[in-house]
């Protein structure tokens, strides 16, 4: 099955309460992401995660929105394909382990937790005004760095 | 946000391992999915979950693939969504959570355990040459039956 | 470290809401669970999980429960470690891979999830007055017989 | 039932590949746990993990390894009570929900994102020459005021 293209899978972190400048960041991203024709993936729920998600509606992208709880309707608008976990915080994981590479959006706690968990799985990681930890991290200055600097970490795996 | 319409998930559950009459219908399980809009969850992997996943792709449908493993490449080539979770058979109940209805293909003991999830937690399961384990499981003599019966329970929730 | 003796562990599953012999019956396997000098392993709450944690402490057992919730305080009072796993009933399969053996008392739909997943993984199951799935249950007609042909699985693996 | 005394469960958290002064830091860790009879949590491994579990068991304290693979045997020797989660680094999450509070001994990604789940979840993170991403992790410069001030951060809550 030589001729199977799987699409590529970008993951948008970041935190349900977020600045305004976060929310402007995450929109151009996800708008980025499904311009080059990539699947948003999220953790479904408000913030970054649903402006992310907006964006990439917009460009008419594909949208996944893997939620800690246990309902549909927990996920924000713009979730084409919502996942009820019912694993709470333990969907972070998935979050990362569905993602070819990640783009986190400033962020808390949470973030952090899938940025450890990232680097710790071998998930390459852009970084847009979040959590500076250590050059691990590969720094973007804009939306569309940060979703070409992922694309091209994908593409050389 | 009145005018969101989420798309209806029905899952489709079985052995990796199964009988060519198992695998028709299970085939023929995905078409009828496609056919009526829905998006196909599975488990990624062979058998129920791939001859399901065929079928929903022959009739341009949405297939999603919760894979218990690591890697995107332990997916069967005709899921569009591959989510490795890495989280081993605990992935089972994913499937469960992330359908609206549930509709078991023969099956093995893996099976009978997301049947049991299913029931546990409210959803319906339509059982196609099944586990015989009560009245709870609705029964279908066709694949069209089953899809129908699915969407039927989903529409009524 | 040839002279490492792991204790055995030996699961117990059924329902929070049981019967009075299933109360009776877990209560007993309880006891020869810590007669035996096997940690129990279950999932922490009420009915089944409950009688049989308290049959092993009046006999001195050490008491695991493997909670679907968040707070330490959803532990019945004979749990002498208390895991809230925050998976809600994804630690089912917990309590199946944290367990040699495992002993199902009457049962519900949240047992019968336990039991599959334990013959799919391979841990021996011994049923007492509980779902009749198959030969691959080995049955047994009281606590101490169920209890000992527990040991006997764990021991000749 | 006002007089259940549940036991207090402090976790210890690091890397499996440790310097000397982190597996000295974390065998005194262990140690002064036992001593205050708490009981431990780790990941079970090696480093870190195996050298606070070996300090409490010579103090004749209980140790438990929640395991991110599927095998007893993965267990560090000085293990009492070893689960085998099969959840891969999603296990993290359970390290963390099941201690009362954490102290981190120096580490890597996995310990990090054991640190901001802890945060994210509101349990109490005691540092090691661990991480430094901010006021909420709590330092401390010995073992025994580590474990000190884990236990006092319990008691007030």
């Amino acid at each position: 099955m030589a001729d199977i293209i799987r699409k590529v899978h970008i993951g948008v972190i970041g935190a349900a309460d977020c600045s305004d400048t976060a929310a402007r960041l995450a929109c151009e991203v996800g708008r980025h992401i499904a311009i080059n024709k990539a699947v948003l993936f999220c953790g479904g729920l408000g913030g970054v995660m649903e402006m992310a998600a907006k964006g990439a509606r917009e460009e008419g992208g594909l949208t996944v929105g893997l939620l800690p709880g246990f309902n549909f309707s927990d996920a924000n608008p713009y979730i084409d394909i919502a996942i009820p976990s019912g694993l709470s915080h333990a969907r972070n994981m998935l979050v990362v382990r569905a993602s070819m590479a990640i783009i986190a959006v400033e962020g808390s706690f949470g973030t952090l937790s899938e940025i450890a968990l990232a680097l710790k799985i071998g998930r390459p990681v852009i970084g847009l005004q979040t959590w500076d930890i250590g050059p691990e991290i590969i720094k973007a200055q804009t939306a569309r760095e940060a979703v070409e600097k992922a694309l091209h970490m994908v593409n050389r795996q």
